[in-house]
């Protein structure tokens, strides 16, 4: 999903740290022959997972404190320093909604901003079972719901749908019919 | 395109400036009364033309000094301080092409990145001719490419494409013949 940069050059400097955002910096080598100043951010990377209760998925109506209503979102959140993607998504998925999968698999994995070093993993988790309650987060309240296959595929119109990196991919399982048979089976089997 | 989060808070401090991108930073009170650090990007914002040259789209490949390959992208970039979006969709065009419109529409207006405040327009500029030659700028090498209506929905498919935000309403215009017919109209008349 992203067209290949050039990895961040060994002579760019980190110039800002914050909570979630880094800048780097580095000079560049312009067509000409003369320098700029280029800029990149790096993030920790996300993991979103799909998860499969029966013929539903499970999403989350999620509420933010900085976010005016609550949205529709897929369990997920950021994988940790030294965390394989998988562990961090299943973490998620169990930290969120209590429920747990031993059937994974990578779907997708994206780089969906190309000034930022940030990559969105999606993994689908089949059979999921609630093994846990949940203990609420300090910054976060959501509520569990299933979804069908077809309203899961409307969340592509929803503007308030939290995964956009999706959006694209669902809209073409909605009316690529040849692609919404092969999507369905990669869900439901 | 974007789940509304409430505006930048009045305390909000900028803690980072760089050559694209700031940092702000404030003290969120979240729902159990505690605080956190929230963090938000902020960056210019940038206009992207479809233009439309008889029945052609006009796209560019472009290559960029930190970029491996050339890319096809729209023409457009980011509008200055104190610039409407028109008319920096207007300028970036010219410059970018050589190429100018009497008929423009605003078509799209989308927060890709919902930690990033950052607003892209897509314009569309009909009946588009060329009015002057186009001097190379030092960081990029474009090449002009006229395409068809076909041959733009196809780039959803691309994953060097640059305009990321337009996958999902491209894939939808392929498949969705409805909207396609839409889309269509809404480009060529």
């Amino acid at each position: 999903m992203s067209r290949k940069r050039k990895p961040l050059p060994k002579k760019a400097k980190r110039v800002f740290k914050g909570v979630i955002f880094e800048v780097w910096q580095w000079k560049q080598k312009m067509f000409d022959g003369s320098y700029q100043v280029f800029e990149r951010l790096k993030r920790p990377d996300t993991c979103q997972v799909i998860p499969i209760v029966g013929d539903k998925i499970l999403i989350q109506m999620q509420k933010q404190p900085d976010v005016v209503k609550a949205f529709p979102s897929l369990p997920g959140g950021r994988r940790d320093e030294g965390e394989t993607p998988l562990k961090a998504a299943k973490r998620e998925l169990l930290e969120e909604t209590g429920y747990a999968s031993n059937e994974w698999k990578l779907w997708r994995k994206q780089e969906p901003y190309s000034k930022l070093i940030w990559t969105v993993y999606t993994f689908i988790a089949s059979n999921c079972r609630k093994i846990q309650k949940t203990k609420g987060d300090s910054g976060e309240k959501t509520k569990p719901k299933l979804i069908t296959f077809n309203e899961f595929l409307e969340l592509s119109d929803n503007p308030d749908f939290y995964e956009k990196e999706l959006v694209g991919v669902l809209h073409r399982a909605r009316y690529d019919k040849k692609f919404q048979k092969e999507f369905y089976k990669l869900l439901f089997g």
